[in-house]
């Protein structure tokens, strides 16, 4: 019998990001059609042990059956619902440089129910332009264009020394969750959520890793 | 007085981390002409205490001087030297799509001491082609190029369904580390590292927080 009541209200970030793979292997054997598997099949290609998979999972309920395993379509569904990922959101993406672009025609969004729906740059040879289905606006605009759709979620990629004002304009526009591209900690208020992406610091370390081989 | 022996021989990833932030903290430091710093100056834009901070460097010994603060000049090449940035190294970058495109155009690279010096892809449309200073290569003569130049690092923006496949072609090549943007978690021998940027998943993240509020 599959239990879908959530039984804890908090999880650890990691198991939040391990469950988001789990959807995504289960979303692979959905289009392979299969139907049901188990714990092994679904982290098998993910270099996670099952043992961890069905930890994962405690956290939320009991899925699946003893020796029969998971059903595809209501894990993904299940996971969907505890992710949040199963209503489409709006996205406003700020600062439409090379990055800036390439995230515009980045068709993972999707793929997670995210649509970036405005992009904002303050540079005149880029406003009006068009960027894939988006038409690059004046950043002037942001903080009404950004209230006036109710946008939640920002993905923040202008140059380091304008992303802390940014993001903070971002905030008293609505804003409560960034994706921040610029290699900064953001100093924001506690209810606004950052997630960081920082290339540079990821491959440094790697380097780090190498060189104390 | 400034102790420079590295006490410890393996760190924390995440102390990794934070010194890098460290080291951008104090470059633009320098960048202002401040010579002497305070823990507190150097952690304020970072969101980091100043207590972390200095946990942080007690891995590697003791700098700094008690009611003088730390030499911004001296603590960066140490910083610098604990990560291995202190000598350039060459990066092969393999999928010259739009991301791919968006990263062989990215300075936050060489800002530490990092050069993508050889881009590949399979296209025939991209092959040939300039992108900045690096024209794309055919990715047939990857491996043979890589070995060539010693290449020991590799950032892989290929379609998810390939990752895993040239990922291991990589480390035949003779790549050690690998800065991955396909969301998948590559199967790799254990010497091989891997570090995985995953802006969906990122994303997927801050709904879940968003939506638990």
């Amino acid at each position: 019998m599959t239990k879908s009541i959530i039984k804890s209200n908090y999880i650890p970030q990691e198991t939040a990001r391990r469950l988001s793979l789990y959807l995504r292997g289960l979303r692979n054997l959905k289009q392979d059609k299969i139907l049901t598997v188990s714990s092994q099949q679904i982290t098998r290609f993910l270099n996670i042990t099952s043992v961890q998979f069905r930890k994962d999972l405690s956290y939320f309920g009991e899925f699946g059956k003893r020796g029969v395993g998971y059903d595809v379509e209501v894990l993904i569904n299940e996971i969907e619902k505890i992710l949040g990922t199963n209503v489409l959101r709006e996205i406003a993406l700020v600062g439409a440089g090379k990055l800036g672009s390439a995230l515009l025609a980045y068709p993972g969004f999707l793929e997670f129910n995210l649509k970036i729906c405005v992009a904002f740059d303050n540079a005149k040879t880029k406003i009006g332009k068009l960027c894939g289905p988006i038409k690059i606006e004046d950043s002037k605009n942001m903080r009404s264009a950004i209230k006036k759709r109710g946008i939640k979620i920002a993905v923040l990629c202008v140059p380091l020394e304008y992303a802390q004002k940014i993001s903070e304009l971002l905030v008293r526009s609505g804003i409560r969750a960034i994706l921040n591209f610029a290699p900064i900690n953001l100093v924001l208020p506690k209810r606004v959520f950052v997630s960081n992406v920082d290339m540079a610091s990821e491959l440094e370390g790697l380097i780090y890793k190498l060189s104390r081989k």
